[in-house]
């Protein structure tokens, strides 16, 4: 059992990158380890199989992976790994996400992917830390700090509200 | 180059069977020779990945592969192979099958899927065989002859609905 | 530190409860330890909130919540806690669970929600499996049993459609 | 009983105000007195407990709430009020607002949200005013001059439209 | 301005009558003054319109509106009236309630339909009545018990699934 | 029974001019009278009414109406009229012209609208002149020269493609 | 030109018997010569193309088309004549019917076919006799009468329902 | 039986030609002879019955159509040939290219068309290749290779990409 958190970030293509950034930025802002990869279900599948199966005894706690259209990465990769998988389905140029969205969270019985909102890059990595603060309890204090300054930036965002409301409204 | 026809029919769960039959009832009436098998690109995906990748050299031509939900089981087999791969969208208990057909459809640049229409089981074999008649002449004069079929059915259909069209109107 | 697996089932309906009941019987078979209730995010939001806010500290690890059409519950639980929360979308009698799915899964930035498929009971206990198995390795050697028995069944599935073939294709 | 109508306006994200302008100056132009807040349900959710719980003893008589993705904000607001709440779903970055819509609007039985089209933030404010004539009849001449409007703006369009026409197609 | 309150209620077809009892019931329950019709606005325009026009003047306080399809009712209503205008979108044989759905709730600026969920029907007399306390003081109480048993409600339905899960994982 | 052919073109708001532009200048190439104003079915109901009640004796044809997101005015016009209703769907900013399309197209029983695709401005009037034909035969002459137009047209486009296609492939 | 109007309905399959039986009974109920077939676009494609160009010189007003999935009869039909071609989108077993809807009504420029609601049979029928009356102006008194009818039919169905509100809330 | 592989590509208008290139230029990089053409199931309907209906004594081995919006091209063509087609779904300017997709995929019983993506003009000519293959096998090797390449271009991506985060997460 390793000592310290460990994801692994797969894009199914590199345009898949600068939503995925999110990902990883926010994973960095958590201090965990991170490894990012360009892994594709489909035109290198073997090293996807390699990856998931070895990711495990590698170290990883958590697998995260974003994909596009028919977005098999995610459940690809969980096919292989007993480690929970984390999906992102990415907006591609045509039919708004939806086909990313469904591809990736209407996953057959056994086989689950934890899907989060399309390009919701973000959350993916909050989910993620949600999930290791299981194993490592100072990720949870981090958690609470983080919950209360979402809500502290509501609140400022309120306040600037206000003063915009004066001035367009005076 | 083999001399007889021959296509790996593939479904992701036994409870596709019901609708696949048509398939391979279909490739059965044009004497192709057909293997049909339970195979999960989740389940069981090392399976699949060696089903697929040595389909060439075990002398299929081609491969259908039918699947509900997340669909990715003809995406996975058509990654680890070059034979043609027609998929077979099955309508699942939610969402109307338009997950599975959008599973299947939407694949990413350089690795086509054939699709059908959702629970098309019939098209499939019927696709499979004009593939082969690209290779094997005789299927050609067996579609023509299906084709001639198909429009005597209609035909037919037609003429029996001019009888009950003066019972119903009289 | 809790030393033993718990996780909180809640549903927004006692109408999911014969959805739900394949989670519960699921998380049982590995032995976690699993509290189930009805709570509504609009009827008892109070319950809701107060449930959330002391997950924590009442030693639960996840928490699994399930609900239909405008299926708020698993968003707002997850606003209250910084605990994993599983979001199970439940089919109700219009629009085909795609109402559930959408207010479940398009979480906005900060508040994950871990998404699954549309009715998906069985793979929302796997995910909090592999989760847990995070922090309580014995669970990961189950779900390595887990994984194996998913194969299996569908070799066993493929031994059986054999017959049946030779059967309905003699 | 207050003397003077009060509608509150809540957005859960400074991003919907550019949207959420139009409620705003409607409600102004019917001299309504309107607050105007940003109260995340996701991210401070104890604010936006709160301030339901207390809007009834705080003199309002409405809530209007703006929301996009999986837009909790007004049927989480409606759970914690007797209050007509109206919601607005806000048009995001995917799926076309129409998780914004499903969200808001299919709100199970008895905690209803009364909800306007996507983006529609004239009409919730019109809706507001046409509730608050109940209350207020001086409110119910001022609709009718509005409802003159609109009649008036549409002929003066007829008739700007037929000096284009004779323009275009001369 | 008259001293109690009164509703109406048009259904676009009789065939609407088996989910608009709900709101006819809802609505009773809380001895709110109801009148029902079929009223098309498509077969019946004149009567639609007419009856619009004069409800202020006959004493109407609100109209509630069920209809399926190409859902015109509704704001056909609303085009005639100043009065608040609920709209109940009728799941029909086809499309699932999405075309009355959609045909109901994205009214163009300056016609709003309060909209609730397809086939809401006690939701819209909910609705109703919240808006109706603000003119009928006394209807806010019974709102405030309406949401206590809604709670108790659930509360109860907790209390009983506990019986029941002892019974099924005993 | 008038000599000459007369179309009424009417649109929901003088926004969708630009679109509509396409079925004046089609209907005046075909040399059919047309007058066109914005009439809304909701801002202006009265006049849509009197318009559509009145069209038959004041010498009109056909109605061709255009409108956008909730879009009651063809078929409100069909309700006041026995001429044929042409609907144009327009796309609005949201949900893609899928609201406009299936408030148009799903009329019930007894009122149809002859519905044409989303924007499909022209096509409104080739199928007016279609009907037109019906009764002023020499229209019909003009219609089969405007096959052969579009005919033409496309062979044009070929010729002019296998041009490009040296320059582009040579 | 034919003294008698004359209509064709074609459907694709015979399997849409039921349906367009309707559309049978309300053409003859105006007493409109009526011819139906079972022709398919693509399993009968030369008889298709040979009806519809052939339509117009044996007599035929208009034509009315069933289909349903990929529904390109009506389109089909309509790029081989001048006639009005009446497209009804059958509701097929998967997809709820959107498929046939869209690929009926979103037809290219130049190719019109008026559609109908899905399933919407009777207003096929009424949609041509509204057609027809440009032509044979005994029928417009025929569609006045109808349409009195329908109001009717909606006064009778209100007159009824009071007394069925009588025995269900008394 | 011809020597060489020959392709015909197809499109409805010519404004596919930019999405269609890529089919093109896919095809030729396998030196596979591919003719290109503007035919319109709609506008140059005989043309199309004429060339489908040719095409195999032609010596064309496989048809690619694309069209958009209600697509009828690809299923036309299979209509009049027992040569596989393969139709290209393109986006139009409205409903996001699922009206082009639904109208292509859903092909009744008999006639199927091998489709690909939205938009998916590269897949279109890899699928033709692998069709091709079955009977020229010297494609396959070229297929072989073309799968490596599809490989390598994700791994160079792949260490393109760490060189990118150490730039942006140094």
């Amino acid at each position: 059992m390793s000592n310290t958190p460990k994801v692994a970030v797969i894009m199914g293509s590199d345009s898949d990158y600068p939503t995925v950034k999110a990902t990883i930025s926010t994973l960095k802002s958590f201090d965990i380890e991170t490894t990012v990869n360009v892994i594709s279900a489909h035109r290198t599948p073997d090293k996807a199989a390699e990856f998931a199966k070895n990711a495990d005894k590698n170290g990883y706690d958590i697998i995260i992976a974003a994909a596009g259209k028919a977005a098999h990465l995610p459940g690809v990769l969980a096919a292989f790994t007993v480690l929970p998988v984390i999906g992102i389905p990415i907006k591609s140029s045509t039919l708004d996400g939806l086909d990313s969205l469904l591809s990736i969270v209407q996953m057959p019985k056994g086989i689950p992917v934890a899907t989060v909102a399309v390009d919701g890059a973000d959350n993916a990595a909050i989910l993620a830390t949600q999930m290791l603060a299981l194993k490592y309890p100072y990720l949870k204090d981090r958690l609470y700090d983080f919950k209360k300054g979402l809500e502290d930036g509501v609140n400022k965002k309120d306040a600037e509200l206000q003063k915009k409301l004066e001035e367009d409204f005076k």
